[in-house]
């Protein structure tokens, strides 16, 4: 982007909005850059409103800049412009240390009013698919300075997207048979040195030393899963044992690395694994092939956006010849039968098994990684894991890895990104609002509201004094689906008008109708506006 | 327990055992005593079955007894008699480290066939109400070497019983307009230096250094409420906010002072904080009272078996004498208002508010403390919180902790104990076993289970060769609250025998009529098994 030619001009403007701050009785302690803004830190017991920090700008001047607060220039020298087009972008709390509180006041500044204007309906581009800036407009998650990057808090809207996104897995994974497990984050690393991660993994983990023990938080599910399966013996007639945890792990990228929910320090799976025997393998694989197939198609990405990669036997490797080919040819006799078709990376499987990859294209054009089923010799072998054959002999069992998300938290990043915050109803977290056109008709947009609430639908009223059609935008800038509008003539009738995205409107629709499309949509977990389509006909 | 009596007679018979394994082949390491047993660790690559465990008792002598284990007494010197009557308990695996595989087979030994009897007798009466034993017994959960003590894996069954609380929970909070939030484990030091958690409560923290960073595991959830709280700036039209969290928390215990899941070092809240205006603390309390009292007694604890405790202000406390009075005075405002009996624990508020707890007596006349409702005024001063009230001016919020279940772990081992292991029909595992008589209604048998399962119902079939009273006997220890039982008459007339706890049995019963009732019951969360009560009318 080419905002970054800015930057001397926001650093000038910053200096002197701080300035101004100052002469204004506030306590500034430093002016630096953002990626396309200046902040200023102000310590102060309490927040600083929009309101107050708009007034500021009025009493930004540049005939004295000499100032006490700290200058976090990063090389760049402030331009000799002065600009005087301000605007608060952001304004959040932080504590760097217990006793000192920061107000942080983000914003640009420009010379020209056309240049503000320009920054900002880029911004707002970029707005509509950035999912961090969505994440935050939309109020769904936040990362914080005191719980360090790469860890998030999901605020109560987010949280409705991952609970709905969990209880749909929930469904898919009882339907194919899994039992849910729940592990515990904190192990011994003994268990990290018999799976081998305190070996492989140990860089990325969270290891440390307590009392007489050293403890490691898990970054795989996978050796806790054993542990169950351990837990007691187990017989051929068990198989395939299915377990499956929307487990929480840690692994410590490098800071640099870090990106929103893209990639995190910390993320829930939704993991999986198969306990089973090899001649089960193939039946597993389609299965779960056909399923996560199913899956992605729920959320718009169909069979001409998935991508299936093989990854075969890589040169070093454990297992023999035998068990590779089997397993190999599994998972290939498994996309065959289902007429699935896939590209073979040759030599790129793990050195403890093959693997399927299933890649997406976005609707802008992007591929992502999700989904995977990994076969795994190498396990079993260092858990000696058994179970006894019909015979009363005990053999070793394969073991498989899958996830069909992948990670809850990176899913949701992309699904932000596709629908540009724009999400399908069913996983909306508001998915109805009800605005009455008068005040007069409140009582009717309640008993509106109440209809929607009844039956399980997540709607909301707004009865401000605000102009319609500023609600109408409002609504839809929230990334609502459902706009119900009410005015007199539809309370005396029992009726609403009903507005999707794309400006689609029904008028003088029965609200009965109306509730029951739209918790058809929601019930069906379609990835349109089915309910207005139908409406619509 | 006079078992303890036997611990030499165990301690011979222990060093016996393992001598008689080592002549069969085996390498035992090791011989101690546990609570109730002796053990042997065998070092082995692979498992060892009850079979085999307990063909060795047959190779049991006394002649020669020169052993190469090691053998840890604990002070105990073996009996000089030589017992014979061996019964194997247990047979379980560990890895005391990357390489070596121990199974350790635990049992007992006694001199008489009586002794032996008296026992397992006593240690049937034990096994129904330790949930320790029933944990194990039922498959719900399991504590391992490899993970640490006080550090829990929940198997499926026991993710069924976490996942029924954790739903009811949901509603209960939904309905007081609570909105569900989640938040990461993990965080900078900072965070519990201004909480003040880093200064009181550092002992029981996992605090740990990596890379620049210090960082700390949760032991509470409130800071992380609190960053959500603060992620924007608050009007008075939003309060009361209201934000609850399924939270794992950690707090390391002393591992002298760990009991099963009664007191463990990782564990799940139901936690939930309220910001509020002090004017709003009674209404708030007064729901949060009454919604918690049903929970309790949608778990057999009615108004009779619950005490609620009243603390008021310490000697050392922080507040104004003003914000202690009408604290307290709205928790007893609401109470009074309720009609609630309590007592007063005159000077027991914790040192930043005044606070509710609520004990209740289980079916063993044992107390709990379980639900615990607490004003903070600490917090909020100590994080700066804020509102905008409708003047427009900026004022501090008070805080309420609470929980209902306390713990989920405590609160399922609760359950466990007070229902001896017979739980709720909603909360357990497998809700209905389906029995064919002879292997000819196998089909009719596989309808049934298709009834229960299509209306959503958990239901399993056991079509093994055992007898029938065998499989009834089965059933009900695994504490399945149903057993419905088909045989040729009932596989002709589409109808069945339901069998519910305490032999109470209704024979020719209409399946739909079965599953609708038992059905009712477990969508009402009856703690009662009201469907076979209400057929038998």
């Amino acid at each position: 982007m080419s905002n970054t030619n800015y930057r001397p001009l926001w650093l000038k403007g910053g200096i002197a909005y701080a300035k101004a701050l100052e002469n204004s009785g506030y306590h500034p302690v430093e002016v630096g850059l953002g990626e396309r803004d200046f902040y200023v830190d102000v310590q102060s017991n309490s927040s600083i409103t929009m309101a107050e920090a708009e007034k500021v700008i009025e009493k930004v001047k540049y005939d004295n800049l000499n100032y006490n607060f700290k200058v976090n220039s990063e090389g760049i020298s402030p331009s000799n412009e002065n600009p005087s087009f301000f605007k608060v972008l952001n304004i959040s709390v932080h504590h760097p240390n217990p006793t000192v509180q920061l107000v942080r006041i983000r914003g640009v500044a420009f010379t020209s009013e056309e240049q503000l204007k320009d920054y900002l309906s880029w911004l707002d581009k970029v707005s509509e698919i950035d999912h961090r800036i969505l994440g935050e407009k939309l109020d769904l998650f936040s990362f914080h300075e005191e719980s360090g990057p790469g860890l998030v808090l999901y605020h109560p809207k987010g949280q409705i997207i991952r609970n709905e996104l969990m209880n749909f897995m929930r469904e898919i994974n009882a339907s194919m048979g899994y039992s849910e497990v729940y592990t515990t984050h904190v192990y011994r690393s003994e268990l990290w040195k018999i799976s081998g991660h305190y070996e492989l993994y140990k860089d990325k983990m969270l290891i440390f030393n307590h009392d007489e023990d050293e403890l490691g938080l898990k970054p795989m599910n996978c050796p806790a899963h054993i542990l169950i399966y351990k837990s007691r013996s187990r017989s051929y007639r068990e198989l395939p044992i299915k377990l499956s945890e929307f487990g929480h792990v840690y692994r410590w990228e490098n800071k640099g690395e870090l990106y929103g929910l893209l990639r995190v320090r910390g993320f829930v799976q939704d993991d999986g694994h198969i306990f089973l025997m090899e001649e089960q393998l193939e039946d597993e694989v389609k299965l779960l092939v056909s399923k996560t197939l199913e899956v992605l198609s729920k959320f718009g990405f169909g069979k001409e956006s998935v991508k299936i990669y093989l990854s075969t036997r890589p040169d070093e490797s454990i297992g023999t010849d035998e068990q590779w080919e089997k397993a190999t040819s599994s998972l290939e006799n498994a996309l065959k039968s289902l007429g699935q078709p896939y590209q073979v990376k040759e030599k790129e499987g793990a050195f403890y098994g093959p693997k399927l990859d299933f890649e997406i294209k976005d609707s802008l054009g992007r591929s992502w990684q999700l989904s995977t089923i990994q076969v795994d010799f190498n396990l079993p072998e260092r858990f000696k894991l058994e179970y006894v054959d019909h015979n009363g002999e005990k053999r070793r069992p394969v073991m498989v890895h899958r996830a069909i998300f992948g990670s809850i938290d990176r899913f949701m990043a992309i699904l932000l990104e596709n629908f540009r915050g724009k999400m399908p109803t069913w996983i909306s977290p508001t998915q109805v609002r009800v605005i009455p056109i008068t005040s007069e008709v409140n009582d009717y947009a309640r008993t509106v509201m109440t209809s929607f609430r009844e039956r399980g639908i997540r709607v909301d009223l707004d009865d401000s004094p605000e102009t319609l059609s500023k609600r109408i935008k409002e609504a839809y800038d929230e990334g609502i689906p459902y706009i119900v509008i009410v005015g007199k003539r539809e309370a005396t009738e029992s009726k609403v008008t009903l507005r999707g995205r794309n400006n689609v409107e029904i008028r003088g629709l029965p609200l009965d109708l109306a509730v029951n499309q739209i918790k058809g949509e929601v019930e069906r977990r379609d990835v349109n506006q089915t309910a207005i389509e139908r409406l619509k006909k």
